[in-house]
């Protein structure tokens, strides 16, 4: 059975209050709950949300001596802005897929540029709810 | 049961025998035959390939007017210049999901541009050939 | 009586179903009935659509060596990057009117760059199901 | 009948004596007349001319609250720089075809962005004298 | 009591009439009235429109021999575009407040950029009718 | 009477002892108690100041389930950086206000990009301490 | 005897009050005395100052049918942002330079862009109130 | 002796009616035959021209499995747009000599960006007819 | 004896551990540990890491009251993208210098803008464990 | 008498030779010849020519103490390119100016770079083999 | 027998010691005897060597009016910013091919920019010690 | 005891005598008595200057065959224009320390780009006649 770490970024947990009609009705909550009852015994997750860019960081360093299989990070607006992050993700051994919940292509231009993804194995943008579930998926096959 | 078109760019019918650490070693059909086992009933899947930019906008042009489901779209090369691809992709009504083997971000700068993505609902990059049935899965959940 | 030559980019040929609140409801053979109803005996119009770069570089070509007293292109996407479709049009001595049905400069940033105009004499945008029977007027008089 | 208000921006009225060989010979008023006879009694049409991009701007005001049925604009140089005129523009609410007698693509770099454009629904390009005809025509037809 | 100077640029002089769900209902001269009925005896304004950016420079000119306190100024489009105006704020030895009624970041990305704000000593942006009479009371207090 | 929340970003904390010749001699503490002396009985203010970007997402997004009526935001320079501050105003409801002290348009070209400002209903720039007093002021009336 | 036109754009009529630290104190009538006493009897010369773009267009062109020999023009701001007034030079047979009190390369950025210079067959930047009798003299030998 | 696979993009098979002051007079099979009969027994020549990007790409895929010693391309204006001529450049193991007939860098801007180049071992523009010789020379010495 | 503050930003409590090939072997402490050593009793150091940006800010506001001698800072990934730090940084009164392990040029090209640089009286990049120590040396003598 | 010094850089000694329709037909010795006699008792000067960077900045380090009363600069294509002549001239103390043959805004994109002229007192370009004495004569009077 | 100038510019003395991978193990010696052998008495050769921009010049210079029939450069470095050696190759009447050792565009970034080449008839990269034998045999044919 | 080349670019043989704000009162020589009475034993130096690029080219080369144990450079201007001499420090195998008087992030633009930096080990920049002798002891130590 994997054990996989999910990061959140800013504003993610303001889910199902934000925007409703880009991100969607459910609290964060309730895709982990929806989330971990698709994945059943396949894998264990721990969830993670800060709004605070050093402190994802910090979350980060700390899975380095952890036996996490592998990392699913929606790094939210730091996506676009955050050099500490991507050095971040590069110190980690095992597989990182980013996601997003929107399709950031379709949304303003300064969601175009993609800085942590550099270190990042996939990406994946646009699913909704279901990123996480899908992220995990393809971890485990 | 899903009826899912998958569209393959220019060089895809080469997979295996392309720079084989960047995309696999299995063919296309190695891929198809791979992937079709693993969503069983789950959806039906029919296949095409093209290296010639028109033929791919005919093909898309096609599914409008077919009982397809959703549409999965790997443009290779297209991906970046082709705003004709673009153009037929916003004709369909169904989903589009854009799918790229190989993790894009961590290329050739003059793959950072994504143009045709800006008429899909999702993109996924970097999961090698698990690409298409994790696009399927998505769409069938 | 003036014999005009028309060619018609990609997806052109799903005019009608494409987005008609922005292209209109008429299919490319309405507008060519329409367009030659308006005309009526002043010139004789022979149309061309594909969506293979290529094969409009064929046709262009292919007019060199007929009698064709001017061309109207509507080059669909290719307008905004084409270099084969522009190298192709100035080997015509022939004038040649590029439109566009809608006004490009309303829409998308990706298509206020028009590549293929600089082969053009002249230009016309926005002017929907008209466009081709004025640019053929304007040719006439 | 349609009446059609016909503004033209700086360096028109010297029509005929400016760069012979891109504008032509013939001075405004020459194709003032001209037009007028080709559109018999088809369209009235009422012409200004001014060298000031804020008269401009008053002219195309002051026809927010009389009767005209449309709106042809030849910008001149304006056409790159005032985003006065552009707003004045997007005041009215007949339509507006912004016209230049050159083929703007074939001349300098600077002539490349068109800014008023965006506030007009069709442009016309590289038409010569013919181009206050067929802008009428097109908004008669 | 001070003594201002109230300066529009182009196309405010249309206020009310023009794209009201973004300019507002109010005319300039509704704004000026009401904006003196809310600062009472505390300043007196005088308010001048024009829509030609020469003239704007002559009554800038003209203030500087003038017993004005201070010059509150709405340059319209020419905020964007207007190197002489800019100029002619410089030459002043009174504060300069330049305001505009609507959000100038929330726009089209041309009017992000802000060219005579740069010899201004401060800038509002977004407050529609008010926007004059907190200017003004900025300049009291 | 109406309920402020005012944040205050990065070095603010700092005020009266950096670069007074930008900024101006009073602590933020100093500008607290003069602008609540300026308003009165007409509005009552809650003041907060960090230095921490995902703290002021923080408390941006706390206001969400409080019952202010308006933000008076100075991001300092994360004014110019942070998506994350900008996406946590776009949750909130009640009309947001940005406020600068010192003209951002005289400063460093680095200043002259305005992130966050993408999320505000006004601006305002270059008041100095009268900053806070003046946008209250706007939000009452 | 020579007989020259000399051109000036907006602010120039305030020479002598405006920074003069960069321009001198001299008024414009000031120069113009001096230089006509310099040239003496090798060349008259006539004086024109306006801050209207079109009016200076105007000027330019009633050029086109006077007897001058040559033109000297500083156009002042609108060097860096008119195409209608070297749209208009551009009309005139005569030898033309650009004159510019102040060293435009030691200025803000936005000096450094010459646009009419475009049309000038010399240019002259930095020689203060020398400017006018320094490019007659070229003009005259 | 060496087997020499010669590819020709679009327009070229129009060399000797194209712009003949730019491209020369010969046709491509006139200049065929004198290549040939240039390199004598040295090498045995196969010459392609398509005006369909997707047919080179399938001509250069089909190269891969055969025993050719190498490729000289002369992409025509593909060359500065297609990245999928360039991938499938990429796919073959012999070497491959990119030719143009006029020298790029002396025309049109748009002709400076070479992107097939990049998956070339050698390039050579500007030497005319000659250019097919030269290169075949090169890669047999 | 001088005192000297040493400020480190994010990731640089994981060297040692993160990429050794282009960071070296040796932890944070180790470094300190031989920086000590090496300087003796020419001056006393005090050492601060953090991940957040804002923590960071705060460190070196707090020297502003401190009787530090000087600041040595390597900001990590926030050197390239922190406007908050170099505010910070111009508060203080005492030399600043910058210090990189790693010599940033011959990195990422997102490395090569350096912008709290600009509050640094030194830079010194790619020295290795030794930074701190020349830094420290240069202070001294 | 003011003594002048007059520094030309590369291939200004091929005048006469080249290119003659943009630089005309005189050497640059003939040019001192006719320059010599027109100023006649007023000044001397020392002409002095390289096509080596370095040479022309050990010659203006050299004037630093030689007693000069002007520098006339030609820097022909160093201009555009040479940091280093840039500083040279910022060492000395006495007035410079930079002068050009040919109109450079008039020619090619590169030209209209001017690196140099930021530490020139004034700029002249177009004047012929005027240049250098219009140049000295501006410095005399 | 055609007399062919071959011109070297910086660091290509160092041919044979200087990254062998990238130029290959021969001396520049090396090389002008082996093209000697192979072209025999087809041509004779003059081989000039300099690290001094402004002495490449100078031979450039000097071949004016000596009687070469052809030359050749390879400009190493001063390719890519040398606008010097551009203008003196524009001088020369007979025809010069630039060639480069290595494939320029599969390197770093900014040898991509192509100066000098810009002034030349021809241009061949990556052939390496072939380079000079080809280029002669291109004069020669 | 180590052996160290130090090589200064151009301008830096008027140290002492070029704005001694900027870069200090010493002259180059006074540097290198100073530094080497700092080190001492513990190196040997041997200084050079030249203002000629292609000479510094030359001295590096030089430096290939000789026994320096490491190169310290301030190439002043040409760090931001000369590949030339970026080539020439590739080629040695030494360690290569760049080192600048002045701090670069705080003056001018165009002294932002580093490009000789590309083939230096480590950079020092802002500490005026301390650089060489900090640059030698990171070396020896």
């Amino acid at each position: 059975m994997k054990k996989i770490l999910i990061i959140n970024g800013p504003n993610l947990n303001m889910l199902g209050k934000r925007e409703p009609e880009v991100y969607g009705k459910d609290s964060l909550d309730d895709i982990r709950v929806w989330t971990d009852s698709k994945i059943k015994s396949e894998a264990t997750t721990e969830w993670y949300q800060s709004n605070i860019e050093g402190e994802i960081v910090d979350r980060i360093q700390a899975a380095h001596s952890q036996d996490f299989d592998a990392l699913v990070i929606n790094p939210g607006a730091y996506a676009h802005t955050s050099v500490a992050i991507h050095d971040a993700l590069k110190i980690l051994k095992i597989p990182v897929i980013e996601v997003h919940l929107s399709q950031v292509y379709r949304r303003e231009e300064f969601r175009h540029t993609l800085l942590t993804a550099k270190a990042a194995s996939a990406i994946m943008s646009g699913l909704g709810k279901q990123s996480y579930y899908i992220a995990i998926k393809s971890l485990i096959d």
